[in-house]
């Protein structure tokens, strides 16, 4: 692989290669993990990345340049027989034009152009008749005029529970930019649904997962399979997933999709929101499923057969954060003897270049019959990490 | 890291990093799979390899050099917290001097000194009163004055059935070189017990495996677990491995060890060799056990308590081997889809950068509560994956 453009890659280990296998917009945590369950199958992954040492430059060769820069994306899937994302805001309109000349894109940017704008999945979701919460408002009013509370949220770049309030009848909104107002959902749980969809259209489903979330953070804490549901709404759900895998297969889906579900007080489920990659709520089936939802994504893009989604063991996730008092910049993790101490413990650490409070750093499964005593277990693990500001020291590790 | 000498570091991508976590003397597909290990439990690893496009390169960082090189080790010991190997013929006394004046090297370099000298290695087993075939001669003859058909190996070098032969009465010995003769032992079939052997000197092991042998290359093509062996058979493999690995704890044995046994057609159990490292007969580990044996390495050598070694589920493994006529050099996967259609298979490819003819290439471990019908997919996946000589076309894999 020749440069082609001022953008350095790093890591040009293997001057053989004439085209990588999978090229991936963006190189954190997912894309390190997509890379990770590829090198197993004999594929090489190439990563964009504005940071040379994003946590996927440790597993694979990386362009560093901004996600949206035209060349950079040019040169990415020029580089790789088919690109895919492990993040939804790059740069469509590029990707669009890129695709249009011949670039094998999955899933399609016209997925992503009807996913990264809300209110567009909102509505694309509710015109083929699947449940969603209903839109009060698509631009929302400075004040609101509602005597009972509504969501606001932001159409564009929201993620981990940023870009989205709850908003008391009468008050004011607080988000700027382009925002949307829907009805706040009587939240009874949220359950997620990870799907697949593969080059010929088959569209199969992992087991709907319980989502915890952290009321601080506002971001997901815990991931529990399978969901204590009964039977009734576990089929419902997954039937919605599947269905709306099947609407946005026609916008060119490709590849692993999250369904973020409300089951809301009167046992309705209604689609909270959709990405069309892996997911948080996804990484429990590393160890809960016969194939995860990274070799998964990287079988469908690649248009290989899918693997069994089934599960192998009921299972409980807790997210690794960075701790709210947290310094930021570089870390030595401690605590990793305490995690492994519990045989059914697997420990995942992202290997980000920098901690900051809030930031996801790593995650720990654990795996049993209960999925109380996995969740207790994976809670009391994911604790043990710490994060300290000195470099590793010699021998042994923490 | 700042280079140090005149070997390049591919991939210098972190530069805030410190340290590497582990060192590893050789990035073929055992170094691989090491750093693939270690990566989810944030660790980063740098090889030392001659081939810049080894297997090990495109997931880890690489000094490039010969594994002899006492500049190049020197490197790897002071870059990494802890240094280890995943091949034994390395540079034994440039290692030890590393190790006196305070490198932390596990397995130790005294470890290696006994394991990679064949007779050293059994000598030192047969002292400690472990079952060993009975050594004839500690130098080879010219020709034999047996009159029945005695074993000559090499003392040093020999892998993947090279360095042994058996020889009938009367013949010439055809090996060169420092070589011995042991007996012809009767084999009724070939066992492996993987064990390992913490920091604290504790040992576990995993289940015994049957290895099935192709007799023209002389290679293991196949590995079955469990052992289709009686309960007794079973307990004494175990117990005869988990021995062996005290013994050799007395000369710094440190993480896996891969204890290679005949059962021979009186019922007795004899070691045929030892390897200190993850092992081929292990690789099935990643699928049939809750902790396999690249992980549980990566545990042992850094320190950290080691994972269960319990089965998770029966499986069988095959090789996927360059086929005897093939082309040598670089090529292109072709047979994938075959493989993973079955959705009980797990394919790992090395990412070699060439194919020639009985090179290893990959494996595939298919899991069924039936080993027999494990062992017949996994043949007939394995024989599913070609090397094509040209390059990969644009869009989907094979």
């Amino acid at each position: 692989l020749t440069p082609r453009s001022g953008h350095p890659i790093l890591k040009p280990v293997d001057h053989t290669v004439d085209r990588y296998d999978l090229g991936i917009v963006g190189g954190g945590q997912l894309g390190r993990m997509l890379a990770l369950a590829a090198a197993p199958l004999g594929l090489r992954c190439i990563v964009l990345d504005p940071d040379p040492a994003c946590a996927a430059a440790q597993v694979a060769d990386t362009i560093v340049a901004p996600l949206n820069d035209a060349k950079a994306l040019h040169r990415l899937v020029t580089s790789a027989a088919v690109t895919t994302f492990e993040i939804e805001h790059t740069a469509p309109a590029v990707l669009s034009s890129l695709e249009d000349t011949g670039a094998t894109i999955r899933p399609s940017p016209r997925t992503l152009a009807v996913v990264a704008d809300k209110l567009r999945q909102k509505e694309t979701l509710r015109e083929a008749g699947l449940p969603v919460p209903v839109i009060l408002a698509r631009t929302a009013p400075g004040r609101s005029s509602w005597t009972h509370p509504v969501v606001q949220k932001s159409r564009f770049g929201g993620y981990d529970g940023r870009g989205v309030a709850v908003v008391p009848g009468g008050e004011d909104m607080p988000l700027p930019g382009d925002t949307f107002v829907e009805t706040a959902v009587e939240i009874e749980r949220e359950l997620a649904v990870l799907v697949v969809r593969d080059t010929d259209g088959v569209v199969d489903a992992w087991a709907p997962v319980d989502m915890v979330f952290d009321s601080t953070l506002n971001l997901v804490s815990d991931v529990i399979v399978p969901a204590e549901i009964p039977e009734e709404v576990r089929r419902r759900a997954v039937e919605i997933s599947i269905a709306t895998a099947r609407v946005l297969g026609e916008h060119g889906l490709v590849g692993v999709l999250a369904v973020e579900l409300f089951l809301d007080r009167s046992g309705r489920i209604l689609i909270n929101e959709v990405a069309p990659r892996p997911h948080n709520s996804g990484h429990i089936t590393m160890e809960s499923s016969q194939c995860d939802q990274f070799e998964q994504h990287v079988r469908a893009v690649l248009g290989l057969p899918l693997g069994s989604t089934a599960l192998r063991t009921p299972a409980a996730m807790t997210n690794i954060v960075g701790p709210p008092h947290s310094h930021s910049g570089a870390y030595r993790v401690i605590g990793r003897r305490q995690v492994l101490a519990d045989p059914t413990a697997h420990l995942h650490l992202y290997g980000k270049p920098a901690v900051r409070p809030g930031r996801k750093m790593g995650h720990v499964t654990c795996t049993d019959p209960s999925t109380a005593d996995a969740l207790s277990r994976a809670r009391t693990a994911a604790a043990a990490v710490a994060f300290a500001p000195s470099a590793q020291a010699k021998g042994d590790v923490q």
